[in-house]
């Protein structure tokens, strides 16, 4: 497999092969092999991440299917065999001399949407949407993952100038909270000083970098599942307990939750899947759900009615409910060290204008890693690079002013350099 | 006060003043003043309804109202006096030589609905529709009673001839079934040998007769109220309980309750009020709602269902339901002598169309009446006389064929001397 | 492959077997090689069905599949060859002197139901359950198949005493009122003289039959697609277009249709599919719904006033909505020649308990069938062999009383010796 | 009538006797007539307020009943003669000298929610809870006016220090964002400096000044009316429109609405009233509704996906809708030399802990002057008096700690003699 060097190609090549979370086969493959190549020492799969954090992993089927694809997409099996289960994080290490441990993270994953295509969208326009039917790089984990590789080859040559541990982390599956978990239960930041992360774009204009992110956001992500009774729609309908019916109910009223006085809250029913034949009453239902806000303590207030919506639906229809915690983030603030290095950074990376924040608007469990180094003595921040975007994260025609990837592969280097 | 002596006129006379269930004062006045004139004995009020088994009586400032107003319109203080807390039940006897107790029942009761206004509808073109806004014989009662007072005219003439003991029996709130078993609980009907009443229209065309009614359906009617705590719509909307909410979710659950395979079921909410102002989350909701089935079964069936949606509407704005029981109604069936005996009277009446069953389209708590007569070895029946109808039952532009009052005054004159 | 050649055997084969309608692969090739080797002469796929008159037709992965797992259960590529895009019927026919075309229709599709499993459920007991996950004869069609094999296989017989023209249909895609269509469009019954088909089951007893099914429904079923937009649920969900809330807000309102005071509603939302992603605003949702009416007039209300919520829902939330067409059946009278035919055969055939009518509690696009034969003049019907029931047709723990097979055999053996 | 004249006496008198917008004719009257004792000249009513601009101004049925109630409570003939039609606004006015035209304002009218009983409640068990059963100051504007007559009394001593002219106004109907409006259009601030207006409590403790409020909301009041058709419940269900099913639909859809990721949003269905009879198809429903955006374009947003909820929701069930516009507020921003001017203030009257900004977590239509007397070039400010809350605004438990009265009396009194 040719994969390019510049970070632009990079980009480019990820884009072309999007897997989400748990199932970056062939990309964790591709950042192993370079990062190898280029001299790191290397630790994926089970020997960073702790399978027991992993919430909803993939299926064993959903496994080798990716597997399967990334094999034939040319990754390597020799770093597919040592990520089973879906444990695809890689962690690169390189030291030099004494000093800080300092750990740069990035993420992979993309997401469950279907790639627009004609050519008023710049991937399919130059040759490079998604060849993965409905699956995208919606919301610029490629970027991130280029840049990753980027900096890793800067700070791998000879005349970089940084002292102590280097060690540079590609996480699995952010969207969903659920790729950071494993990666802070296994240790793999345990000893930090420095911790760096961001985010491209968060419609933050090209040209810009915010000191760090804030405003993130508490969620809970959680799947539903009513459980009924089926019967003939039209011979004996009054026999069927209706998991249709109570999703529906719980679905509107989700949705409806009250806002909070306090602070900024959020809700979404991603998916429902519910019922088998056209003339059966639908006895199963399932729900794919979300919910955040902007403290710990509006997040249990949503939690709280959020569950009573839940049991009181399923009374309705006379059908069973079961919660599955499938994700969780939390909030995090960067510290103020961080936010100076990365101003100092900023400035030899030429970049003209920097705000001090900027509302990354949704969440990101790299604050799971980012409270880790925190409460074990170490500095974290959260950091976003703008970059104009052509459509909103996670829409089907998101994509990203390309100009910033070097703009943040000459910040995160000189972040480095500067520890 | 002038009240008309011909059957049209009184409908006429009637349909001006409705009058809603437990206050038909000033109907039941003008009852119980033209059956005395004509020879009857008379009881009324308590005397022939037993004040525990009135479901939803009005309240007193309900009672107070009506009273006056029906004073102000001409009923005689004597008879209203004898009427406390909405017992307006009147039972005119009357009896001649040896031979079985026959009961006639009619029912006086108007409906909340807005009669409409313009040329087009009959009452307002002639000058009888409703003075009295929000309220509407929309059903036909006031024809009932018209027909109840000229049988009671024609029967007690001298050359009448009819034998034994003649019981007319002028029901209030048939609407809602709370009527009917406050008279069988005062043991109204307990000697009585012969049952008959009926019903105009139910959509069967002027100039036919149906022998029986059939489809009585069971019913349930229930006030149900939600109770949440309120809260300032912005500043704290996450501190309400919102019963609105709960209300909303529990209407849309309640209509699409299943169809039962065994046979015909049907749902209404028929009012809700919720909240008290605009920028107050809602924190009180009262439905009025109703539900039948065919049969005992569904109907027990359709409770389960409705009790678990209620319980469970409630439970996911996390507010209080109470739930009052407001109204009843059984099935029952005609038995085969009182319908051989109908089909005499109407080949007396002049009818040319006679059918046997008409379903009638809804319920009517005469069922409780027919079923005492019944269980105490008397026989009931339940006739229909066909009326063209310009509206439907219930609607605001209701309005039935008059020729069908003269028809129906012979028949049951014809019923009662031939028993 | 070895198929039985008792009526129960073939049954249990059949039931081990389930394919859904139009991929009845194995099913129709083991009844055509059956009906090959009795000696009649065979019409199949294209030569007795019109491909234009297949409603959601299944996609060429679904047939392709579905004939790859025929093959491997034993089918012989000989027939499937013949049976392209789902074209599955099997058209059978025997000529004997002269005498009335007499035609005779089994149906042999399963339905999309996982089978329970556990000792209580007679099939799994027995182990004939289905080797299908998701998929199950739940509504009887494996005896109807076996029943029909039976039936041609007595009739083959040369001491058979019928005379002039056997058609033997087997029809695929009766669930759903898809196979019965292409079937009449192709002409298969336009010179029948005497059209004999039936269900078994539909909650009449064990050792009963009914001369004729009464109640075939009027039915529509329909595809309906919201499209939206998707949108970051957290960054911006205000930008989104909520295909899940209308398909929601769409699924309370079409089961809270009002009944009809005229006869029979049945509504149903089989399934629901919405939505890509947990934190990704659902922008596309499609629902497989379908409404009954007990006459061609409330059916025509049921559509005007789905067609209302869908065109509403949408606009509700700003999204496209789509209906497609998916099925359709109508309601069909047996003759009364028939049903004298069936009242003979019964009494050949030994059944005790005879009833006129039953109702069949549903629908069958047999009558599209049934519709044409009376049409073009010739006499049509359809019975009904009893069958105690384990669980409810469509229910996951359906199963038959297999005493009924040979009784239906008997039946339709005697109705054909007898035309 | 006695009237007290110290502000916590004011208060408890004005609490007893709460009265909702354009109602407020007892309040009025005692404000008219207290200010015209202190020496001020005043203008009321249609002087002071455009009939034109009052949105959903009373019925004249209300109208006569709160003159009534006022008169019976003591109110003056004289002043209520001047307030035809709901115009309840008093503006009084001093001159002293040469000087800038002060105003200051404030707000008088309660809620319509019933005051919780019990000795908790300190209001009740200091025996002066609401008197007017559902109606209660539940937003502290019995304190506002009660500290307007205490300052007009204090700025009308000899020894007070300010120069210019000095305008009261005690504005009706805040609730609901209606009263200010007519002012504004009457011209009361068109030739205003210096314009001081604020709140108490909003969460601020008790013993803090906030120099601005901010956060007010923009928001847009609507009553909702669906219009269908009445039909008997059970007898011909199909023939009725359901406007309440419409209703329920908009209800939860209306909830729903997405946040936005710009910035708060607020949405309430504050009251609903819908159908006539438990057994007829409700016809009518009618919804109180509000929405509130932290920005004009978020308000925009809201009312653009409201108007498709409220259509579509119209179109589900076949039902027309018509929405009518009550009541409208905007966002303002304090101008800095208010800011510094309440600051200096809030020291002179002994203020310990005074903050910058403090989010009023609503709205007020105060905005209406706010920006009317900013676009004419003088300066207007909004500040927040520091109350310990017993219950939420709005909420049935509201109450204030009345130490905050005398505080906020100080503070307006300096402000005027500073001006």
């Amino acid at each position: 497999m040719e994969f390019p060097h510049d970070v632009i190609g990079m980009r480019r090549a990820l884009h072309r092969f999007p897997e989400r979370g748990f199932l970056e086969y062939r990309t964790a493959s591709c950042v192993a092999e370079r990062l190898a190549e280029l001299g790191y020492t290397l630790r994926v799969g089970p020997e960073v991440m702790r399978t027991e954090a992993m919430l909803a992993p993939p299926s064993t089927a959903e496994v080798m299917a990716a597997q399967k694809a990334a094999l034939a997409a040319g990754a390597l099996p020799k770093w597919i065999e040592r990520m089973p289960g879906g444990q695809t994080a890689v962690v690169a290490e390189m030291r030099r001399g004494t000093g800080p441990v300092i750990a740069l993270r990035f993420d992979m994953d993309a997401l469950p949407v279907g790639e627009i295509t004609g050519p008023d969208h710049f991937p399919a326009r130059n040759g490079f949407a998604s060849a993965c039917p409905g699956t995208m790089h919606a919301c610029g984990h490629d970027g991130h993952t280029a840049i990753g590789l980027a900096v890793a080859a800067a700070l791998a040559l000879p005349a970089s100038s940084w002292k102590g541990t280097l060690r540079l982390i590609f996480q699995p599956a952010e969207e969903g909270g659920r790729g950071a978990l494993p990666l802070v239960e296994a240790g793999v930041v345990d000893d930090v000083d420095l911790f760096f992360t961001g985010h491209l774009g968060c419609l933050l204009p090209s040209g810009q970098i915010a000191l760090a992110a804030c405003g993130f956001l508490w969620a809970v992500k959680q799947d539903v599942i009513f459980r009924g009774t089926p019967a003939h729609a039209a011979m004996a309908p009054q026999k069927g307990r209706n998991a249709l019916l109570a999703a529906a109910s719980a679905t509107m009223a989700l949705y409806a939750m009250p806002r909070d006085g306090n602070g900024v809250t959020h809700v979404n029913v991603g998916t429902l899947r519910a019922g088998t034949a056209r003339n059966v009453v639908p006895s199963t239902a399932v729900m794919e759900i979300e919910y955040r806000g902007e403290t710990e303590e509006i997040l249990e207030t949503l939690a709280r009615k959020a569950g009573n919506i839940l049991r009181g639906a399923a009374q309705m229809q006379d059908v069973e409910v079961e919660t599955i915690l499938r994700g969780r983030t939390i909030g995090a603030v960067s510290d103020p060290e961080i936010r100076q290095r990365v101003a100092e950074a900023a400035r030899k990376a030429g970049v003209e204008t920097v705000i001090d924040e900027w509302p990354i608007g949704g969440g990101d469990d790299a604050t799971y890693l980012m409270r880790r180094v925190q409460e074990r003595g170490g500095h974290a921040g959260y950091c976003l690079i703008g970059a104009d975007l052509a459509g909103g994260h996670h829409a089907d025609n998101f994509d990203f002013d390309e100009n910033a990837l070097p703009v943040a592969v000459k910040l995160f280097t000189a972040l480095a350099e500067a520890a």
